[in-house]
């Protein structure tokens, strides 16, 4: 039962994350390689940021639906980008049923394909329009180098697909989407994200432009946390989406695709672990508050137990946990509750009885300066003012080392240093051959084209040719 | 736009059904065989149905988790009637990533054997026990003859999975579950089930005891709904799940599995769908109230949806619809909604505006029997008991006719004739020859031996040889 220490985030930040998410039981290696056990824990994590986004998507006139996992592999050919793209990733079903398969089925890498065969049949006019689905499920990607929750060969995600009449409401739909992810990611995840265009070189294999929203890690990595594709036709054309207009004409419709997958808890992990373990939001955090009592004897458990249940009835509305486990001592389990991240302790012991009070701590806040000893009068109010607390604590901390960790290196020389540890934000000429010579030179690429950027223009930081846009360089996860 | 009238019930079952569920957009046919899409309608129902049962689920201290979809062929092979219970059905992965995998995966059947793989890992001591764990999920069996949510190759469903340090814990489980899935099912669905025990020869292929309920269709045939198993320590002895007891001895564990699937949406089609379509209880329906303005002109119209409107703040905790299409007439939204089973209707008419009154129409009771006109103030409290009513009638009206269709023939030439058309409720010796022989003569197999018979005994119906348990027979899906 000792606990083993995780190595510091200095001293071995991959190491850190790999140790924490298995020793908090987030998630396990599975027998297969690269896929992965999502556990009680994690899963529960997982379950908040569902109810939280599906919440945002169906605010904005979403449904949800189920696509089949396996798909002909000739769809996958009928969008030349795509195949392209995804041909070296696929899970290929060969055998059924005891029979080799006439024509062996791809495990889904991601649904546009299956879905724009489906839409094609069902959409007839315009007032069939606009289709907004989302589904939640499973995807396989035939990964080769892979790390539990960022990059597993079976992840868990939603993708929207719609359909529309016209381009502009599509792209319309593509930013308010982003808009969705990014509001998630701050609001509920206090994770502060960047919301951009990425490259042509960067964007989603069939898209006419991807956006994205982009978080940094503990490390100053860079996560891709979500993305919303404008596909403008291409699937349409390869799927016959059509649709007569109201002249009666036959039009291809404009579709949309994004997504957001489990990669998001290493998001999160990421951005608020510390040394000692997770750091969870708490508006998504799967226990919020911990309760431990504390005592010496029969007599003493029996009062301080009183009043833990009186105030677990008080504390309805907030996910707790009561940890009277009798085999750990308290010690034990402040460490244990520290690692997995619960934002705020409770402890009830002997005296706490006596006072009406208890004492409090706070994740974020290590020691004493976390601490205090509140009444237990009015503890719901209490606990909630001191959850929304953690919550704006987080997102302040995190928004303040991103901040502190994004460059504007003066030449190629300096961005190259700083590219060792923290982003760039530079002027970019838009060539290609430019984030080319980047990555080859400091592995990092170019991350997104911030949506909201000044007019402006300066100098490529690569070439010196004249430039339009800033950009992000960084290296990523 | 014309509606085209579905075959009667009596005219052709099987088509009455597949089209019905076609036309009311619950599903559609996926490009590979035997594969669906679950399209929105059907999937709000899917979602009414997981939050019911995973709200009894957690309730009974379970948890969910995620465990991989891709399984090493070699797992199924641990467990011998597993593996000839499964291997006919299995989707195999033999590539990956390009290449020819060493060992092929299969798609997951179900996971007992991959998640006792884990259990194994994850389990210490009896302080670890009972481990409690649902997953939510799809899974794959290359099934010959399909229907749409019956049997396809893809379904989705939650399968638990338990381990306990006794057998007598384990039995307990398995009984408990039963109990939750006949309690979904008759609040919530308002399916009458019957809770019994599979014969032998109908077992899960693993288990040491299945449990299933069982529900009467509209045709008189059998729908197993929902399976709980008791699996003994056959999973635990195949994958190394074992506990130090406290005494500090090693010991297997005892293990469970339950399931229940999008199958279930089936049952709720032809338990209580009619010749004009579904009939949906309106604790689960996706919409339980559909409002249907009526007016002639703009000045009606604008004075209809200001009621409607004031209407539909009263009504916020109840799932509406209002139907304000402008391109299809009222009498085409009645049938439309009919046929998509909402339990109930309001109409808003110029005339109701005067009086302060609206139409509602009761899906249950076709015509001006279920019709009444009633007042606007206090709507919500009159809608709320309405759909109360016609949940309590949808749950009578079909355990009328299940009991009306159960028979308790005199002798096996009666038993025969029975069965082309109900179920029988005969004694049964107990050997599965005679379970053949009722089934190459008539189709008919064991359903279950119901949990709550009275103790007797009497002569078996088939052989006529002694006999200790009833037991229903009956064609099935």
């Amino acid at each position: 039962m000792a606990e083993e220490k995780l190595p510091s985030r200095k001293d071995d930040y991959a190491e850190w994350y790999n140790q924490l998410v298995i020793k908090s039981e987030m998630a396990d290696y599975a027998p297969v390689r690269g896929c992965m056990v999502v556990r009680p824990y994690g899963w529960a994590l997982w379950e908040n940021i569902q109810q939280a986004l599906d919440k945002r998507f169906k605010a904005t006139g979403h449904v949800n639906a189920a696509f089949p996992l396996l798909i002909p592999k000739s769809f996958l050919e009928k969008e030349k980008e795509h195949v392209e793209g995804f041909s070296p990733e696929l899970a290929i079903v060969t055998i059924g049923g005891g029979e080799v398969l006439e024509e062996p089925l791809i495990v889904r890498p991601t649904s546009e394909t299956v879905i724009g065969y489906m839409y094609a049949k069902w959409i007839k006019s315009y007032r069939d329009l606009p289709i907004l689905i989302n589904q939640w499920g499973n995807v396989v990607r035939w990964e080769l180098r892979t790390k539990l929750f960022l990059r597993t060969l079976e992840f868990y995600w939603q993708e929207g697909h719609t359909a529309h009449a016209s381009s502009d409401e599509a792209q319309e739909e593509t930013l308010r989407m982003l808009d969705v992810y990014a509001d998630f990611a701050i609001t509920e995840a206090a994770v502060p994200v960047i919301k951009g265009i990425k490259t042509e070189n960067e964007k989603f294999a069939g898209a006419v432009q991807s956006t994205t929203i982009e978080a940094m890690m503990g490390d100053t990595r860079a996560l891709q946390s979500g993305t919303s594709h404008f596909l403008g036709q291409n699937f349409a054309k390869a799927f016959n989406i059509q649709y007569l207009d109201m002249n009666n004409t036959l039009q291809y419709c404009w579709t949309t695709s994004w997504g957001l997958s489990t990669r998001f808890i290493g998001a999160i992990v990421m951005t608020h672990g510390d040394d000692q373990g997770l750091i969870l939001p708490p508006r998504l955090a799967p226990i919020q508050l911990v309760i431990i009592p504390i005592y010496k004897n029969d007599s003493e458990r029996s009062s301080v137990m009183e009043v833990v249940e009186k105030l677990k009835t008080e504390l309805s509305d907030i996910r707790i946990k009561i940890d009277d486990r009798t085999e750990v001592t308290p010690g034990f389990k402040f460490n244990d509750w520290e690692m997995r991240g619960v934002p705020l302790r409770m402890e009830v012991g002997p005296k706490d009885v006596e006072k009406k009070s208890v004492a409090l701590s706070r994740r974020d806040r290590p020691g004493r300066e976390g601490k205090s000893f509140v009444p237990q009068s009015n503890i719901g109010e209490t606990v909630k003012t001191m959850l929304a607390d953690i919550q704006d604590s987080l997102l302040v901390k995190a928004t303040t080392f991103r901040d502190d960790n994004i460059y504007d290196p003066k030449n190629y020389e300096e961005m190259k240093e700083i590219l060792s540890n923290g982003w760039a934000y530079s002027w970019w000429c838009g060539k290609e051959s430019c984030e080319i010579r980047v990555k080859e030179d400091t592995k990092a690429t170019t991350r997104c084209i911030p949506l909201d950027q000044e007019e402006g223009s300066g100098t490529c930081i690569v070439c010196g040719e004249k430039a339009k846009k800033k950009v992000y360089f960084a290296r990523s996860y």
